[in-house]
């Protein structure tokens, strides 16, 4: 029986608005969820920084939104336009301020990336400086629209896949709050609950900073889709019960070989789902992908700070807080894109379609 | 080169003192550490129950010792013995009682079993009423002492397969803290520490309750382990990098065919050392082997409180929340035992040595 979902429950995660010549981000500052859906506006591209640095805003693809976001409010809001030269110049430098907040996530890099270059194209054009950063706004309001058709063809693929009755395990959030809206491996578990086959989710909380204690349950609570919390270190229990039919999770960075970089412990749940002969998919758009890295050794891992692990430090005691890990693609039965459904083995496919 | 420990610095987790004809519980309130080390006496029975109940005293080993001691308070403080019959059956009520508290963990029922016998035994050779109390007491005492011992031997036994300049990972507290003294897997790591061959214990948190963050990580810094506290979702990036040479586990119930119960997480960190081809050893006195059950599947697995994994509940959102789980057999490298070093193919020599 297809599950009613009430998706319109969801808040847009970030929103670039171009209005009386003013570039703002407004976007839901997640570290409140799930007690206040609390929604910040700046115009300030540094506080966009700030707030990627926090998990304010977090998830891969709505990250890169919000970097692509900073471009834009750069550009109409506090460039100081003396020559062409000089433009392009600070706008490298601050699109390598945005781009060094977070390393392991490729779609920061990506949506930054793209927004430079078609500033510099529009500048190459001979457009009017004061025309740049209304089409440099409009340009990214693109990318975030693309960005939910995307989730929503990753979900359609997804689904596909997905069995009937399925109790499905995630990770972290791969949700509508970690994109501009629908999300990616709950994308598809949104797909597949529409057309009636999804029994039960399973989220792990996902220490330290608990994407799914936080977000993920609160998320689905609100679209209406049947969720259980676990703890990280349940996720065993569970596929030994044969409570567990398939497992999927987002991604962060993908490399030619299919190797994942995702939020710390995806890498164990995938352990854990081959031993109990469980389907692990991972589920990206194609921007995830990184195809200039051959394998996941060369993803940067990021390392945050020991207090998100231990809040009181005690004496003699060290932390190891890496935000990332990597699941080799051996352990992924298939990686869900906007483009179908690949096999580690078959993304060359999916390099040449894109 | 080996590590000057400081055991002394740790204090005993629970001690039954008997004086000016009272028998009083005196146990550390785990609850509040790494803050405090709060010391707590009681002369009431029930209260060891409560304390058991909520984790203040916890551990398998350490609550066959609670468990002793409130039939020890009941024998001494509480008995209204009119004549044997009604205090034997007053004696096996509270007994049950005391046992139900938490049914994974068969060093309660063991502990207590013996203890009831002892003073039935008493009773049955014609001690005279106003002398049992003291008697069990004096068992119950004996009980303790004979679990320090126990845990020293198992720490020398495990040393022997300790390889050099290791680096361990382990789960939960199997501690002093977990114990009368000295502990099980942390005995282990003491007497390997002490023969220079510790390099590094890794301590997964251990949520919900934090056992690994709270107690694993204080025990350890207090006498001197290098130790770094990783969440439980992190054992994996951590084996994957090589950064882990053995795992080393206590247990709550151990089964014939050498199924252990134990922790929750335990089972997934077992499939993770397996897949990454890391030793892993299950550390236990041989008051953990239920050798009454065949397989980990008759073990009862107790289900605790949501509040635990979400103290404020989500609307629409479940929890689960297992306190242990079982570890198949050949997930196993060995079992360490006071009796020595055991496949869990070898476990039939142990039960004759018992």
């Amino acid at each position: 029986m297809a599950t009613p979902l009430h998706l319109e429950k969801l808040p847009k995660s970030l929103e670039l608005v171009f209005s009386d010549d003013h570039a703002k981000l407004r976007y839901l500052d997640q570290r409140y969820l799930p007690n206040e859906c609390r929604m910040v506006e700046t115009e300030d591209w540094h506080d966009v920084c700030d707030a990627i640095a926090v998990l304010g805003v977090r998830g891969a693809p709505a990250i890169g939104i919000a970097g692509a976001s900073a471009i834009a409010m750069w550009v109409e809001n506090q460039a100081v336009i003396i020559d062409d030269n000089d433009f392009s110049e600070a706008l490298q430098l601050v699109a390598n301020d945005v781009i060094a907040v977070r390393p392991t996530a490729v779609n920061l890099k990506w949506a930054v990336d793209r927004t430079v270059a078609y500033a510099l194209d529009l500048l190459d054009n001979g457009c009017p400086f004061e025309q740049m950063g209304s089409k440099v706004c409009s340009f990214v309001q693109e990318l975030a629209a693309n960005d939910e058709s995307c989730n929503r063809a990753i979900g359609a693929a997804g689904a596909a896949v997905i069995p009937g009755d399925a109790k499905i395990l995630t990770h972290c959030n791969a949700g509508s709050l970690a994109t501009y809206f629908y999300g990616t491996a709950l994308g598809v578990i949104y797909c597949a609950a529409e057309q009636g086959k999804v029994q039960r989710v399973y989220a792990d909380e996902t220490r330290p900073l608990g994407q799914g204690a936080r977000l993920t349950v609160w998320e689905l609570a609100q679209v209406g889709v049947p969720t259980t919390l676990i703890c990280d270190n349940m996720a065993a229990s569970l596929m030994a019960k044969g409570e567990i039919d398939c497992v999927v999770v987002g991604a962060d960075r993908i490399t030619s070989n299919g190797d994942t970089a995702n939020k710390i412990g995806t890498y164990g749940v995938a352990i854990l789902a081959k031993h109990h002969g469980i389907p692990f998919y991972v589920a990206a758009p194609s921007s995830t992908f990184d195809f200039a890295l051959k394998t996941g050794n060369e993803i940067p891992i990021e390392q945050r700070a020991d207090c998100e692990v231990l809040p009181e430090p005690i004496a003699g005691v060290d932390i190891y807080n890496p935000a990332f890990d990597v699941t080799p693609a051996e352990l992924i039965t298939a990686i869900i894109t906007e483009k179908g459904v690949f096999a580690p083995s078959e993304l060359s496919k999916l390099k040449e379609l894109l």
